[in-house]
This record gives C-alpha cells, structure tokens and sequence, in this order.
C-alpha cells in the first residue's frame, strides 16, 4: 500500500461488454445479449429506467470519467450495437471472445499509450446499482487510492445474504481509508460456508469491479503472465494476429488471485450481478416490486394459487394457475417455460436450438 | 321401442353451438369459444383439418341431413360469427343462454312446424370424431330407429377408459337392431366406480347425442315439462318474450332422465369430447400426435427433461425445460401456464379477468 505523492487524477472507464447471452434466453440472443438489454432502473438511484445494461453502466459513471475517455470492450459482432448504445465512447472489438485476462490487457496498452499514469476503472456490463450515489462515493474514493496507491483495487460488495453463485475476498479486519488488504480469493462457497462468511464479516463478494492505473495493472501483467506482453509486441500489437495467441484466462485467475498488491474497497450500494433469470428475483427485492405470481419484470401477470414464480412477457398477460417457482418468458417468438433451478441450464436450449440451425437465437 | 310402419326418412340437423368459452381460454373468448375454434382435424376420418368445431361438427352429416336442414342454436352475440361457420344453414339465436332444454324445445318447435315427422339429430358443437364412417353408420341406423319408433334415441359412447369425466348411461345387455334400452342416467363416477363400469360393458358414455322426430320430444315435453309449452303458446312463440320465462335446465334432467323411452345405439368412432385442454390430450393419442414435450397443439416445442404438457402456442416456439404437466397456451396477448390437474379451474381466470375489466375475454 505505499503511497505516491498526490497528483491530478486522470482516469478511464473500460467496460467489458462481450458476453455472448445465453442465460436470458429468449430474452438475450447472440445478437442482442444482456448487456444490450433493459431491465429496467428503478427511477430513483441507477440511471435511465427501460435503459440497457450497458448504456446504465457508462452513466453510472458521469461526473467520474470524462465521456470522452470511457472504452467499451467488445466482441466484433457486436460492436454495431454496442455504438448506438455507447456514442461517443471508444470501442475495442475483440476478434474473439478470450475471456477477461486478454481484454484487460488490451484496455491497459491502449490507455497506458495514452496516459501510464491514469487510473482504469474496469467494470463488468451487467451489474445493477440500487443507490447510486453511494456507488459513486465508494468508487471516487477507490479511484483516489488508485491513482496514489501502487496497488491493484478491487470493489468488494458487503454481502446481503449468504449467496452461493459467488466468489468472495477475504479481506483483513482491519482498514486504511476505507482500505483492505485482501488476503486471498475464494470459490463459490456452499451453504453452510457463506453463512459462516457472512458471519465472519471479513468476505467480501467479488464483483469483478477493478481499479488501477495503467502501469500497475501492466507491471502485474508482465510479472504474473509475462507471455501476453511477449506475444503483443511480437505481434506489434496487431490485435487480429496477436489475440489468437494470448492466454484464454480470468484476469482474476491469471492476474489477481496471485498478486500481493490486493486491496478492496467495500461497497454497500444494492449491487447485483444479473447472471440469471433468478438474479432478477433479489432486484425487485430492492426495488419492492414483488407481486403476487413472484417477479414480474415484464408485462403483466395473474396468479391463482401460484407464487415464487419469474415472468417476463412484455406486451402480454400472463396467467398463472397452480404453479410455483417457474421461469416463464416470451420474447421474440419464442416462450421459455422452465423450472427456477434449472436457470443455469437454459444454454442446453440454446445449444439444442443452434443444432436445429434455429432463427430464434 | 313400438315400430311404426317405415316412411320417407326427412332429418333436420340441430347442432347446439351456444358455449360461451371459458375452459380453452386464452385460446377460447366470450367473442370466440371453443366450437368457433380449430382444434386440428385428422386429416382421415374427420372432415378438414384446420376448420373450425363448428363447421366440422356440421361437415359430419353431408349426406345424411339434406345441406338446407341444418340449423345451428346459438347466441345473439356468436350470431355473426356462426352465419360465417355455418353459410347456408338456418340460425337460430337465443336470446340467452339458457341450457340445453329451452334450446332443444325452440329447435323441435321450428322442426315440426315444418314437418313433425321429421327426425331431428341434435348435437354439441364441440366433439372429436376419430373415424367418420363409423360415426356416419351409427348415426344411419339411429335415425332411421327414430323414425320407425316413438322413442328418444341417444348415441352412447363405447367407454375406451375408466373416465370420471363424463356422465354413463346404463343399458340393457340384450340389444334390438344394434339398438339397447336406457336404464338409467348416471352421473360422473369415481375412479372406482369408472373402472367398474368399464368392466361391466353396460355403460355407455353420456355424449348428448340424440336423435327423435320432432312429435316425439313434444309429447315427453309435454309430459315431463308441461310449462314448456305454456310459456312458449302464452307468448305466442315470440321467442324474446318466452325465453326469459323458460325453465333453464339441461335436456337431460328436464326430460331424458325421466322418460322412460330411452333407447341408445352404442357408438365406436373415436368420440372425444372437447371438454379442457386436457382433453386434447386423448385426442393427439388418437392421432398419434404425441410430442416428446407431451401434446402440441399449436405451434413448435422443444422440451428438456420435460413431459406430459400440453403446449398451444401458434407461431411460436415453447421451449420448456424441467418442467411437467403443464398447460401452456398463448393466445391474442395472454400466456397461461397452468398446472394440468386445475384444466377445470381455468374459469377461474377468467371470471378474475371479468372483475378487471379486461379485453382479454
């Protein structure tokens, strides 16, 4: 944690949009995946209600970076859409989909040829942000630590409950500025393990949310995975040659989980991960938008004995009788009938449809 | 069963077609109940796959009841919609609905004013008939039965299963050309007493098929239901001012339970009653129609870890996944997902829809 002398901060926003979108199918398409999509704000603190994911995270983050200097990685099929929803930002198009590792690298070179010195807020597409002036205090604050700090900032979200479809930090008790020193990753945890970290205080959720200034993040690069600056400059930098040949990792895997110079800010702000059709279940929790049927985050519903159950038909109606824990969905003549805890196998339809060469992916 | 000496055989059709359509909602509405729908015919035995109820109901006795003595009851608001059904036959509209005996007084009535000799085959709208030619001989040989005998001849359904929804009609062992005495009415059986039946061979199905001349109702009628006639004299037949002041009952406790010239020809046709979608069921087992997902009705399925649903969704691909015996239709802006065992609960939904004022009926 030694400190630079303070100097006026420069800072980068990189969003990392290229996710393919198969887990919100019908909804999310290989054309259209979740961060293209809306799942409505809340009209109190994220920005821009009926917004997609992503425009919602770059606003979240006006008044932080200059518009001018927020960097939307992408994967080549989307970069069309990715700059309606993105004017004015620069977009990265990656070849192809390599993982985190390889795109944090490439968003590194890019603002370290610009400015070394500059602070990069790396951040994920699909995040919700209940309040968002508290996101943006923690994050002022992690961005100042960055940008005087030699070290590798993460945003650990204060856990609200004890989630299993998470990683978490161990971070240590005691903090500097609002600062810890994370002290190790850990996996998705069981059950009975996460209620014992939610106990414990000291985990933290990881949200993939990293801040650092360009140099460091390539020091660290070039210390824990010396190849991809090997393979960059041997390739001149052309992305199209080079990206083939990098390591297909997580930055966490390959960067973070190893490094020394780990320290998290923790962040207490209604912040989800929209991984699932499921996860929209903990959102209308914040945003006090149960219903009857469950959660309705689309059109509207009717339910005659049936609760706990996820439906998203816009434009529509939909009745429910007798049904519990559903997902229903309908979007672009498709519908999705599926059982809540079989959420993460909704690829299987996906992979079985792209076997049938259907249109409807 | 006493013969009167044979004549020219004259038939008039009467096809009951005033349901008001609440167990196939969404597909069924107030504007467009089941017998204005299409359900899929079998392209074999029955008459045009794709036609509506309706039309194949009256399809049925091409060449039994001469095109121009086909009458169709229905209601003032299906009016339009059955003229365009039914083009050609003779409409008779109610005022409103008032179950099956006003109906079938109004219709013997018409008949006999014609000719009172005439044999009158009166039939729902809203039955599946798997073999038509056996359907069609069956029905030759009740007619002319009914126009040699002063009897009330109904067609029984040769039981395929212990079905519990359905009322019996208990028969003689011995039979008279094809042709067995009524016992007696009985109502839907349990299980047990379904499988008893079954095994028995004297109980046929209550299909609500009959067949009588036109003097033949009249008289038991006049006998069982004197104040039929009353009403409909006293108001000089002024159908507007009558029916209001008729008894709504059903023609079976009004008059067939009672009687004692009961007589019913067995009928083995594949006969399906179109009672909820569960029933379609049956039907896509006659037609050999089963999908891995269970019945597809409409529209496209693809099913993982999924069984015994019954999917309508036209135009559109239902994928479900983990998920068994559901009800999923979508139709005209409503998706229902319910569960199988509550087919007769979805009145439910729409008497809820009813208090909401929606357009959805």
């Amino acid at each position: 944690m030694a400190a630079r002398a303070p100097q006026k901060l420069n800072s980068y926003l990189v969003v990392m949009a290229g996710g393919s979108g198969t887990r919100f199918w019908p909804k999310s398409t290989s054309k259209r995946p979740k961060q293209l999509l809306a799942f409505g704000g809340n009209g109190q603190g994220d920005c821009g209600e009926g917004e997609t994911l992503l425009k919602q995270t770059l606003g979240r983050f006006d008044g932080i970076v200059p518009s001018s200097q927020k960097i939307v990685v992408t994967t080549a099929a989307l970069e069309p859409a990715v700059h309606e929803q993105a004017p004015g930002a620069l977009v990265l198009a990656e070849p192809q989909g390599r993982n985190t590792a390889p795109c944090i690298y490439w968003a590194a070179r890019t603002v370290a040829a610009i400015d070394p010195k500059a602070v990069m807020l790396v951040m994920p597409s699909d995040h919700y942000i209940a309040h968002l002036s508290a996101f943006k205090s923690t994050v002022q604050k992690a961005c100042e630590w960055a940008a005087s700090h030699d070290d590798l900032v993460t945003l650990g979200v204060q856990p609200e409950r004890p989630e299993t479809g998470y990683g978490y930090l161990k971070v240590s008790a005691n903090s500097e500025g609002g600062c810890k020193k994370v002290d190790s990753f850990v996996e998705k945890p069981n059950l009975e393990r996460a209620k014992q970290f939610l106990a414990d205080g000291n985990y933290l959720w990881n949200g993939g949310m990293f801040l650092w200034r360009a140099e460091v993040i390539l020091r660290a690069f070039d210390e824990l995975m010396p190849e991809m600056r090997k393979v960059w400059d041997g390739e001149s930098g052309e992305v199209a040659r080079a990206y083939p040949k990098m390591t297909a990792t997580s930055i966490d895997y390959g960067v973070m989980e190893r490094a020394k110079n780990v320290v998290a800010f923790p962040l207490e702000c209604g912040w989800d991960d929209l991984g699932s059709w499921t996860s929209l279940e903990s959102l209308a929790e914040a945003l006090h938008a149960r219903h009857a049927a469950g959660t309705v985050t689309g059109g509207d519903a009717l339910a005659i004995d049936s609760t706990g159950n996820i439906v998203d038909t816009p434009n529509r109606l939909t009745a429910l009788l007798g049904v519990n824990d559903l997902i229903v969905v309908e979007h672009g003549g498709a519908i999705l009938v599926a059982d809540k805890r079989r959420a993460q196998d909704i690829r299987l339809i996906v992979e079985e449809l792209k076997k049938r060469g259907s249109n409807l992916l």
